[in-house]
């Protein structure tokens, strides 16, 4: 399976097996860094940066130019056709007819996807808005993996902004993939989004437990944490794994701990108020704590006040470490992506991320819920039809494929039943026992009665029940 | 007559024989985009951006890349030391001594031809305000002649914003050059300029026929448009040809269908407001038109809403191919240039572009109309003295040099009659009979009387005669 | 003495003697500017601008393409991590881990420093606020030298605003160094800062001549200045040297006259107002004048109003050559501190730049006055603590290690003196006689008594005596 032409949106568009040959290619080029400049030559990268980043943009070109290619480079979104309403697809169309490869930053989420759906050469994901960030997930993983030669059994925790943090999202789901125990403590209100945890649960296999559900004994020792999620190496067993094993898995302390910033720039105002203040923050008081003894200090950076200066110098810190592998780790996905360079791939895990769920592409009756995704956006609308996958039935759930968010439309109905007949195009709600009868190339889904009144479709007996309008809503949380 | 060391201004700074040449350097260049990394190694290009930009400057940079060559960006127009009040004849200077090539794109009308003026290397012209686009004029012509073999005869139809659109300026001239047959459908308010109608008329000889007064008989079966222009193989012949034989002319088809989008940017609010809603869009429906049946669609991109996506698969739509030989076109463009490449040049077509009117360049009496003229910005009236073509008497017409729209002053004197007796010094209408008599090297014009006077000139007889003051800039409409 | 693997953050970085070598190189690259390509090969540099600038930005990586090395490149602050909050210490170790030389510059006085302090790479200073720009003092002396062939003994006119142009500042301390004799004349309030003339008086060993205090026979004659600096060849002499000799010693007239632009962006409000219109003006009259018939007339660029268009063509005229030897001297010294040239130094000059003075590093007590200083922003605060060289007693006098402002605390202490004992800990007026007897080491200072109390240190009888409160302020001005 070879990586050249193909694109990096998710960071589950690589196997284990590919992140781990990249990561032996990361090794070499790392060792001779100064010599790679005829790898890439003649060929030209183009950087689009829609949103602020030094880091992150600077450690691409650089990358590139180590490799002997040259760069061409949008940094900012206001100097660009953008701003003379131009969609992303003709962009990405236009500028893969200038260009071998494309690094794309853009604050819709899914744009990415949209960008390597058109461009007609490989498109790498340097983040849309809050889904994901593969790169910084590559340098993160490979961070742990050169410090402690494995991921699998790695007890790792997530502090800090878990919600808008796209790292910590790309992040659970590789850590997940190579078996992984996650630790998770939340700053206030910044909970990981039900979306990634239901990814986390269903996709992976694993266990999520929560930290007030625990019993007092083993609450005894944890450091404060919201949520547990556990791989489970032989599935059964695990989560049958009393509260008590956990205190046992965790005593041997924490192997790595990974704090992200606040990202201010994706609160609303009042959030910004709520939040500062109770934020966690590592200093070297935390870290004398005993089950940080030997805990790999991590931030993708940049950080604000969450990670003191005085850490700058412990061995234990990993982020100037982390940043510097930027580079390297660049170097190669780039090489690979052009062909340049080609690794063996052998995937030792069993892991096969793909469940075949059902897709919803009729393209009208529901849009994404999410106001950042791409599909929702003026200029993208023209040509972006809505699709998702069907992810659940009870509550009925889908999943949007361009940022993930998940939508819980109110109301369903059958292409299969009306034959022709007006007056059996009804509708019903999706709370109510049709969800689970209805097969996935058949339904039709409606985020509202209106919608589904204008769409031709009368009320059915089964609209008003079970579920009340307005509680569509609570409906998401589990 | 190399092209080495010369600047590209407007589209007319080369010749026929020149633009055919370059042609085939593209074609050269297209098959092998790979291997040109030898080209240019060691040059420089100054890549100097003072309007938002991602297509033209990544296609300039990626040219030069991948002619082995580097590139020195300045992409934002806020974030340069014209913030601090600098003056495009000394950006020039020191740029020039950085670099060996410059590419510009200003806001002003005329700037790159200062920039070419000041810099000692050579300049291509990206775009100056609503003036002139000639490297997107090369792309467009040389997608037509690819597809077409020729563009002597075609039928070209011009849609959309024929106002501000300074890519149908460039694109109208070359086209009239190389003889094709232009058909004009502007959007509502949005007519080409009085002076882009005199170049065409006037310079390269052709004809233009209204729609509205074409013969009943003709207009049917014509799609509607504002204006015809007939380039005359046999220019005598043709400008008799009755208007039946239009219709002759055009029941063929149309070649090519270049359409442009509104240029918001350029527009005021009261003109945002009435342009919206009647501009002409190209969508599936209008292309199943007989007259469309084989035409090319074409378009500069960005695009709004003028250009339909369901077209995107369309194998008439040419507008993603344009852009793709943005690449090949800039690459062959700047290897000329700068010498590095050279081709024979015959000169085919006798077209000769250069009509050697007389110089106004007494530098007062007279400013250029132009609000966006770099003539008559702050920063550069401290070393830029108005100049003018004479190009007409009746009305009495100067074209500026820089930004080429036309100022009509509404008075006139001679240098040759006072002879030093200020008595003499005499000032009359410039509608008056004596417009014609005084030489183009003793002309004197003003502005206004208040103007005349303050140079020391005394009105005559015939100052307030034939015309009124007020209605001058009436007589700028033919 | 290797120039590889070094800073240049202010031009005393750099000795006569490096400074020779350095231009003995920059003749060499300008004969063969095109085949310097293959010196920095695979070496990348990282342009990072945090304020508007065109030309030192681009003549910055024109010089690092020359030389083969490629570019990274944030041009505006706008879109950079420091927009998240990021230190300057983090973005310079992230940085400095992608490239192999960091060009910085910054609003913030005294971010070089900090920058080169944290890069682990060598960083050049190109601005830091109103601090130094020591990069353009080197096209500037090596314009100098080039056309005049030495330095030593050249009297060097400064014009204009000689407060907040740090390129004056920097070209000052060379000029000395080189033993030029150096006329100042100020635009209306805009003199040289006082911890700059104390500089020149007591690092440099010169002498300086208040304009007004000249006896009425020497001002005749002399152009009318603020202060004339002298650089003592051989001191004792000339520090006695009569008014007369001044005259004697300009009569033959001004070798070079430097004029900078009225920093706007730098000035307040108010100042902006009293400041315009009264700025000297360098135009073809003023340089008929006997003194300037053979003099270099010399401009860092951008200029506004202070130097008018018509001296361009004028062969005195050095601007648009200094502008051009930016490239060249630029690859010099990116290639020495890259270690990718060596040239050997020999120290002719007998200068000695490095007075040690005692430094104040307790990190309380005092803070930098200047509020550009980056010792003083918020982001900087949480891992910079303040730090002085302590040059001079009567009044107390710490400059600061960032930007090299000079603060005069009021108050100090001893830690010598209270051995525990509470009620030991007295403070003391920094005018009293204590200020001499305490020894560097264990000198304590204090901006003010409330900082004095709130440190348990409790007024002793010298408190207040002998200067009032308020007139802190004043004592800076000798």
């Amino acid at each position: 399976m070879a990586l050249a032409n193909r694109s990096l949106v998710t960071i589950d568009d690589l196997t284990n097996g590919e992140i781990e040959a990249l990561f032996s290619l990361v090794d070499e080029m790392s060792d001779s860094i100064d010599r790679q400049s005829d790898i890439c030559r003649g060929k030209v990268m183009a950087s689009l940066f829609f949103e602020p980043s030094t880091r992150t943009r600077l450690s691409f070109e650089a990358a590139m130019q180590r490799l002997g290619g040259s760069v061409i480079s949008a940094a900012d979104a206001s100097a660009t056709s953008l701003a003379k309403g131009e969609s992303i697809a003709d962009m990405a169309r236009v500028v893969g007819s200038y260009a071998d490869i494309i690094v794309i930053r853009h604050p819709w989420e899914g744009a990415a996807k949209v960008a390597a759906d058109y461009a007609g050469i490989p498109v790498i994901n340097a983040g849309d808005g809050g889904h994901e960030h593969p790169t910084q997930t590559l340098c993160d993983l490979y961070t742990i993996k050169k410090e402690r030669q494995t991921i699998k059994g790695l007890r790792i925790a997530l502090w800090g902004d878990l919600k808008y943090g796209r790292t910590v999202h790309s992040l659970t789901y590789a850590l997940a993939r190579f078996g992984a125990t996650i630790l998770f403590r939340p700053g206030p209100g910044l909970e990981l989004p039900e979306h990634v945890i239901r990814k986390l649960t269903t996709e992976y296999g694993g266990e999520l437990n929560r930290y007030e559900t625990l019993g007092q004994v083993v609450k005894e020792g944890l450091f404060p944490m919201d949520a547990i999620y556990i791989t489970p190496s032989s599935p059964h067993q695990l989560a049958m794994m009393p509260d008590i094993s956990i205190q046992v898995e965790l005593k041997s302390g924490v192997d790595a701990l990974y704090v992200t910033r606040l990202q201010k720039e994706r609160l609303n105002a009042t959030d910004e108020q709520q939040k500062k203040g109770k934020y966690p923050v590592i200093n070297k008081k935390l870290l004398k704590e005993k089950e940080f003894k030997r805990t790999l200090v991590m931030h993708p950076l940049p950080r604000v006040d969450e990670l003191a200066y005085e850490l700058d110098a412990d061995p234990r810190s990993m982020y100037f470490k982390q940043a510097a592998r930027g580079v390297p780790v660049r170097m190669a996905l780039i090489a690979l992506l052009l062909g340049a360079k080609e690794v063996p791939v052998t995937e030792k895990d069993s892991f096969s991320r793909k469940i075949d769920y059902p897709c919803y592409r009729r393209g009208f009756g529901v849009k994404c819920s999410n106001p950042k995704c791409v599909s929702r956006q003026e200029t993208e609308t023209k040509y972006i039809k809505p699709q998702f996958k069907i992810v659940a039935n009870q509550p009925l759930t889908l999943r949007c494929i361009y940022c993930e968010h998940e939508v819980h439309p109110g109301y369903i109905a059958s292409s299969d039943w009306h034959e022709g007949r007006l007056s059996n195009k009804k509708y019903h709600s999706a709370n109510s026992h049709w969800a689970r009868k209805i097969r996935a190339e058949n339904l039709i889904v409606f985020d509202s009665e209106i919608e589904a009144e204008a769409c031709g479709f009368k009320p059915s007996s089964y609209t008003k029940m079970p579920k009340q309008k307005g509680q569509r809503k609570e409906s998401r949380k589990k």
